[in-house]
């Protein structure tokens, strides 16, 4: 029988002849925030959160009438408690280490989410101001929110003590994105998604700082959108029961605004058209044009930004309205025909951003730089940041997120983090990586292994963090 | 160009331009209840479930002091609602056709949670006593709580109207499983489970009335599992957070049992024992066997169950206790042995129930007999049911719903469905089996599609029924 485990069923735990297997297990209490923050300081302490952590926000601008913070607030403590068993009895704990909770301070009284709002905030640990608090301060609301996910970083629930730990206090960190459009698009044409399942991608967003969902709703194999104008478009859906009401979609639209992601709706116009262009006395092309550009005077009326594919500008970039942004995603080399013609523009090249493509490793989607080849600093300007692309072919609802994840994440550094603090070589952010990803596990996020291709199953038995 | 899509942008929905893509969706009206319950009658009619669904219990013999039937009620009818905005204008419905609420009659006042309780229950709608409401009848607490799922499955989201429906009803179904022993077995030794993820199994495996969670906590890799009198054990695990807390395991069996799962804890003993071996003068078989009869002997004495991996009885069968259960799980043919003999048995062939054989398919499920070969009536009584198997060296966080469903609910119907309702051939059930697995991704679980290996994803876009 050789040196075999010997497998005994019981419905009792305790024998004294059971042996310690293995080797003891790596403590990984190194700091791991992810996506990199612009500045960081901290230090060597330790402190515990308070049971009953708290939000106070005596002295803030902003009164929160539409409850924003204070959700995020209760659910970013909900997801750091994550219904553990705490040990209640503080009293062993000198109160000079016990944080009781975070004061959040908030300049403008406006909550409206706008592309390209202020998102930056400062987070310091303790407060200098009130040291058994946290401090967080922020311009707007959507700042404070990132401002949250990175306090929630910090937090650790120490298994040994049955507390939640903030290791390696004071923390001075003030952050702001790189870039302010940071997308991910999902695909609920090809397989419907179900509602859950889009709220808890908007939900793992938040955590990556993510904060455009472009929803490409509808495309030629099924259109599950409710317009209540048009009632019969959407029979165009796969089933009765895989369709979104216009109630749904809005529920979806503001369910994202609450955590801070725009909602970019987009439905594609179908061939059918051609049936149109061809009485009209045009040629396929020119139809396209005439109806790109009268949709775009359409839309500029109606106070709109517009965004195109990279087509309408590859094909008749010099009759584009100059205020188009142009969604590169063909390939390199686009961005910089782009930028140098006035445009703005919104990076995905299929090479490196397409999720749905699984051999693209997420080294490819760390290093996978917007501003390649752009070195003029208002042609920079214009790259307004980029978008991971998971095109729906070939996932639907029991297989998105480990598609996502951790591969978008990757992408989220790069467009959050301040150039100067990316890595040059990927290698020195895997273990950073392998942390977040592990933390979306540990969130009920189910994001893949690092290792191999997306939506990779793990290899063998081993721990989260190395694989 | 070709007839190719034009994908343009807009920020708006609203164009007159957009035309019809693609055939009418296909109703899915048709009637899907997974597990096939023992008798079930229907009718015509439609009755619509009001917003604030309640739950009476005038006439029940049970408390619920505990919770556990308010808990699971108002979590069905969250499931049910699925935060659908519901429209709350009921005026234009004849009040006969709006079900109010259900009201559930419990025998017992127990709520003790054994192996082998009564399970059945009956559900009528809409109840012959009180028409505007559903009448659920049980024994026990937990017959009730299977009630309360296949109700669940009669309501349906109706998008067009934006209410919930329940149709064809009147309904009479009367239930009760098969087996009393229906499990699946979790590994948490060759990749560390986070806890919501545990949850989330447990919530999928009450929608398929599963009820033992056979938990393999640890095994060579790793031991994660806290033992308060024997702190060091758990330096065994992966590392600081792959680890669960005494606390934390309490935790999920308490979540369990309020859901109906009875958890069936598993410690393996290493092969460390062989020093002991050696010490005592025996061999390795001797010393196996040993230990095996020992363990038994303080296990019944503090009255517990047990249950012995096939081994012991194929290697000392004639020596183990009578109450033994003996988990087969090698090949077909053991159980026919085990209860010719007179023992207890447990089927888990891995030729057929191992969910880690990515390429046995859901067919292969269904379609494994614990009585193949089993004809005495009495020697039948002696298998107490099944269990599949989801060994964990190749899942972790990010697959491990994919690959137990949908195959673990083909397995659920052959272990609750009574022998002369299951399906001779596969393909009778493929649709309901197809219905099931949809409802579970609608309701946030990530089953896979039928087709394909275990864990497989989808080839093509396509409607998630046919898939």
């Amino acid at each position: 029988m050789g040196l075999q485990l010997l497998r005994v069923w019981l419905l009792l735990f305790l024998f004294g002849l059971v042996a310690i297997v293995g080797g003891g297990g790596a403590n990984v209490g190194d700091f791991n925030i992810w996506p990199m923050p612009k500045s960081v300081t901290n230090g060597h302490r330790k402190l515990y959160m308070a049971l009953d952590f708290q939000l106070i926000t005596e002295g803030t601008n902003y009164s929160d009438a539409s409850g924003i913070l204070k959700e995020a607030f209760t659910t970013m403590v909900d997801v750091v408690q994550m219904d553990q068993a705490l040990d209640a009895n503080f009293s062993a704990l000198h109160p000079s280490v016990v944080l009781k909770g975070l004061q959040v301070l908030i300049s403008s009284p406006n909550d409206q989410l706008q592309y390209g709002i202020d998102e930056s905030y400062k987070l310091l640990v303790p407060s200098p101001y009130k040291p058994d608090f946290a401090h967080l301060e922020a311009q707007t609301v959507y700042g404070a929110l990132h401002g949250l996910q990175t306090f929630s970083q910090l937090c650790h629930f120490n298994s040994a003590t049955n507390r939640i730990e903030v290791l390696m206090v004071p923390w001075t960190i003030i952050d702001q994105p790189r870039f302010s459009y940071r997308g991910l698009l999902i695909d609920t044409s090809r397989h419907y998604q179900p509602l859950p399942m889009i709220k808890k991608v908007i939900d793992s967003m938040v955590y990556a700082k993510l904060n455009v969902l472009h929803w490409h709703i509808v495309d030629t194999q099924s259109f599950p959108l409710e317009i209540p104008s048009y009632p019969k478009l959407w029979d165009g859906a796969y089933s009765f029961s895989e369709r979104y009401t216009f109630a749904e979609a809005a529920e979806i639209v503001s369910y994202a605004q609450r955590r801070g992601i725009n909602v970019l709706a987009e439905i594609d116009v179908p061939g059918h058209a051609l049936s149109w262009l061809r009485k009209h006395g045009m040629n396929e092309s020119e139809a396209y044009q005439y109806f790109v550009l009268r949709a775009q005077k359409i839309a500029l009326s109606r106070g709109y930004e517009i965004v195109n594919w990279e087509e309408t500008f590859n094909n008749f970039g010099s009759k584009l309205s100059r205020k188009t942004v142009v969604h590169n995603w063909l390939g390199g080399g686009v961005a910089e025909k782009v930028v140098a013609a006035g445009l703005r523009c919104i990076v995905s090249n299929q090479d490196k951003w397409y999720l749905d493509h699984l051999d693209t490793t997420w080294q490819q989607f760390y290093m996978n730089e917007p501003l390649t080849n752009i070195t003029n600093t208002e042609q920079q300007k214009l790259v307004i940041g980029g978008e991971v692309c998971m095109w729906g072919e070939r996932v639907d609802g029991s297989d998105i997120e480990q598609t996502i994840w951790p591969r978008a994440a990757a992408a989220a550094e790069r467009l959050w983090t301040t150039y100067n603090k990316l890595a040059r070589d990927p290698k020195q952010v895997t273990r950073r990586l392998a942390h977040f990803r592990c933390l979306l596990n540990q969130r009920g996020v189910a994001a893949a292994p690092l290792a191999g291709p997306g939506r990779g199953a793990p290899q063998e038995p081993g721990s989260c963090y190395s694989q």
